[in-house]
């Protein structure tokens, strides 16, 4: 029997982990409108018209329409409560956009052009027969906005509730450290709102689009979430479903689907090697060794998996098999890899320490120093104290980044490679907060700890002033229409991979 | 107190007679799509492409639509039991639209101009997350056909179930008389229908639109009923909803709203003064005095509102308050309400009669005789056999099928005026099967029951061929595309009014 046919087992326990949902109403803080302004991201702000109360005042008739902003970005169902004024012999029939940005609210879907499918674009267009009533509707949303068009009223409908039944498995932010400064502090909360709109019944990677399970975003999840929430709890269910999703050669995905029930998505080649990572940070943080030794087998399998593609020498191949996500740009991806690989190797040898497998943790930590002293002699151009990824020798920040990650160099020349790495033009920068978080574990690794702190308020930072109370999925400052998938209206602008800043600032 | 102050006690006796409905599941007969044809109904027919059981052979692209035929109209819910084929990672967004009629089924409902709601067009675009799964729409729709565009969908997805589940009070048909030719054998299983699908937890007048209790429809329903499902629990309930949404004057509305809670409609002057002739029919048929007795006051109420609008020759006046609806046409009101109003002065006499009120009786009697004498002596035109109507003398069929209705001449007088008002050209001739029933009644009453019959023959036969499986709203044979709205799209093609051929059939 191999380890991972023990997969009944961990969707069993998984699905004893199962947590119910918190439920809270999120009532509108304001009727607005979006304006075009050149200042704001994507052209687009929102421009206060009355107080929320000022909706349940006014009839709307055939042909109106109107935007709340529900003053935080939530997760839920929307519930309306609406009563006829005049005439009510015909139903109501209403287009209902529901958006995370000012410029998603305002835009017009048909004009959508991206290559995700267009249906994770929030609206519906829905009748209701009899009123006055109060509905719930069943999709779930990730919203801050809210518009409704009033596509027929019998004659005029008033508004007396438009609200959010929010869902998620915590609901309240933890207080940001008093010692931060409100700059921070504002960084940190929206840092946690994000974490928490993605902590539904599992570890969501954006609750608009995909909601899907990410290997990769689990990670970084269960780093902010130690900082915070402390709900392990998810953290082992969302990682015991991977393992309960892995193929048959024990394959564990990079992202997993979980309704109605349990399927394999995509392979992601850096994911599986994060496997081991993810699992040692949760030992270390709750000291279940039984759930370590019990997955140990598996994280191993994911580096025995990924083997094949590593050369005689030591060195990731250039024509290595499978997706390597890494972030969302064209770079070459074989030093990336390369620190990806050793990066898994020493967690999975402080596992096998932890678990008293002695002759595996040397194992393990040789197999990483065989790879770490490839990459330093044959990729590692002491000179320019940079690493070249791939046949063309590339410079690409990813491709330091892994490496220092991995441990392959001192602080010192990290420090010397991170500095070097900015002077170089067209290497690829981080394009994703995703890639961005491991440009700050780098920093804090080579001893440049403000470095990390200016790049977090430069960067996350340069989301909340322009307007974010969540993190984006894609984020490059001046590049406010960029997206991964042809069409900014499909990026999720609240990203569970963007959520980290709240390790670093508490 | 007044009479009508026991509203209370009335609704509260109507609402124990609410009806649990029946609910069954309608599955399609087969997948067709329509088709323009010069000598179709509207134009338009549908064509079978392939049985039932292909559609789940079938996976649906994003950009692909189908239309599926129920093979009967009913009312009710959809669900949609719907699984994904390929890649299954986004939501699937589907544009439903349900019809009654084939044209409907085929329109671009963006071209809509008529003067009624748009919203009572049957279309919704909504989205599905979660894939495998069984839907339940929320919307009640009136349909035969479903037409569903696939707008977006991950990959492909097919349907393995796209069934109504079907509501009504009443569920099956009762089989029509075996003497019955096969064409009206036809003719009263299309009525029953009709009129099955119009009983929900009240009469509605049309389960597409606009779904209310109007009382001159439950009138007619009442009388098909009587001769079918014999169901007069829902009669009574809906007789008292109307009287218990009567105005502070005891005014009995021409139509009322059920929900979500009891509403007075339109007033309707000729409907008000059927509340006495609908209530006799109901006492006749279950013998409950004391349900009569209970409503007789306001029966007589309806007439006493109405006589303001007599004037001192016994004679409504041209310019009488108040709309008397009569039929869907534009023509003089006069005659057709001194009809009504006799008709229902007779019902009041009857109906004292059978309580015991015989100086109630005699006067009611004597009201209506002042009323027919005066229609006789000064509106009837005795050589051209017509009654004239209005400042005009105007001739219409209305205005000469009302009078006889309440009796004011013999049968042979009847003959003549019926015979006599065919060679009128101009005459405004019935629009809706509302007003063509009351020609039938006309007939039967004037000994013409061959003509009654070829008339059911000719008119309700007429749906039937064009392939209507109920009786619709509007039929002018040859004005495919009339309307009362500005748009044929919104007319109701399964109509209370039009059940009436299994009165005479029975």
């Amino acid at each position: 029997m191999r380890d991972w046919d023990r997969r009944a087992e961990w969707l069993e326990r998984a699905e004893s982990l199962k947590p119910e949902l918190e439920h809270w109403a999120v009532e509108p803080r304001a009727l607005v409108e979006p304006e075009f302004c050149e200042d704001a991201w994507q052209k687009c702000r929102m421009r206060d018209l009355a107080p929320a109360a000022a909706l349940r005042e006014r009839a709307f008739g055939g042909g109106d329409s109107f935007t709340v902003d529900f003053g935080e970005s939530v997760v839920g169902r929307l519930r309306l409560r609406m009563r006829p004024v005049g005439r009510n012999d015909s139903p109501l029939r209403l287009r209902l956009t529901a958006a995370e940005l000012p410029y998603e609210a305002s835009a017009d879907f048909s004009g959508y052009h991206g290559g995700l499918s267009r249906a994770w674009l929030q609206d519906e267009v829905v009748n209701f027969d009899i009123l006055p009533g109060e509905f719930v509707l069943p999709r779930r949303y990730s919203l801050r906005y809210l518009k409704i068009e009033i596509l027929c009223v019998a004659e005029q409908v008033v508004f007396d509730a438009v609200e959010v039944i929010a869902e998620a498995a915590v609901r309240d932010l933890p207080e940001p450290p008093a010692a931060l400064s409100p700059e921070r502090a504002a960084i940190d909360r929206v840092a946690l709102r994000t974490l928490r709109n993605c902590m539904q019944t599992v570890m969501e990677d954006g609750p608009k689009r995909d909601r899907r399970l990410w290997l990769g975003d689990l990670r970084l999840q269960a780093r902010a979430n130690a900082a915070s929430f402390r709900r392990f709890d998810l953290i082992e269910r969302s990682l015991l479903l991977l393992a309960a999703a892995s193929d048959d050669d024990g394959r564990v995905p990079g992202c997993i689907y979980t309704e109605p029930e349990l399927r394999h998505g995509n392979d992601t080649v850096d994911y599986a090697l994060l496997f081991a990572p993810t699992l040692e940070d949760l030992v270390r943080e709750t000291g279940d060794v039984e759930l370590g030794r019990d997955l140990y087998p598996l994280a191993v399998r994911q580096y025995e998996l990924f083997r094949p593609g590593i050369d005689a020498d030591g060195l990731v191949r250039y024509d290595m098999e499978g997706w390597a996500f890494i972030d969302w740009a064209a770079f070459d991806r074989q030093m990336p890899m390369q620190g990806v690989a050793i990066y898994s190797l020493r967690a999975l040898a402080r596992l096998a320490e932890r678990f008293g497998y002695a002759e595996e943790a040397q194992l393990r930590r040789a197999e990483a120093e065989r790879l770490a002293q490839a990459l330093r002699r044959f990729r590692y151009d002491a000179d320019r104290k940079l690493i070249l990824s791939g046949p063309e020798g590339e410079v690409s920040w990813a491709g330091q980044i892994w490496p220092i990650l991995a441990g392959v160099f001192t602080p010192e020349e990290a420090r010397e490679i991170l500095l070097a790495v900015e002077q170089v033009p067209g290497a690829q920068r981080p394009v994703t907060p995703y890639m961005h978080h491991h440009l700050l574990e780098a920093y804090c690794f080579a001893g440049l700890r403000e470095k990390a702190e200016a790049w977090i308020d430069s960067y996350w930072g340069g989301m909340v002033r322009l307007g974010a109370d969540t993190f984006w999925e894609v984020y490059v400052p001046g590049d406010d229409f960029l997206s991964p998938y042809g069409d900014a209206l499909i990026n999720s602008a609240c990203h569970a991979w963007s959520c980290t800043p709240a390790c670093f600032l508490r």
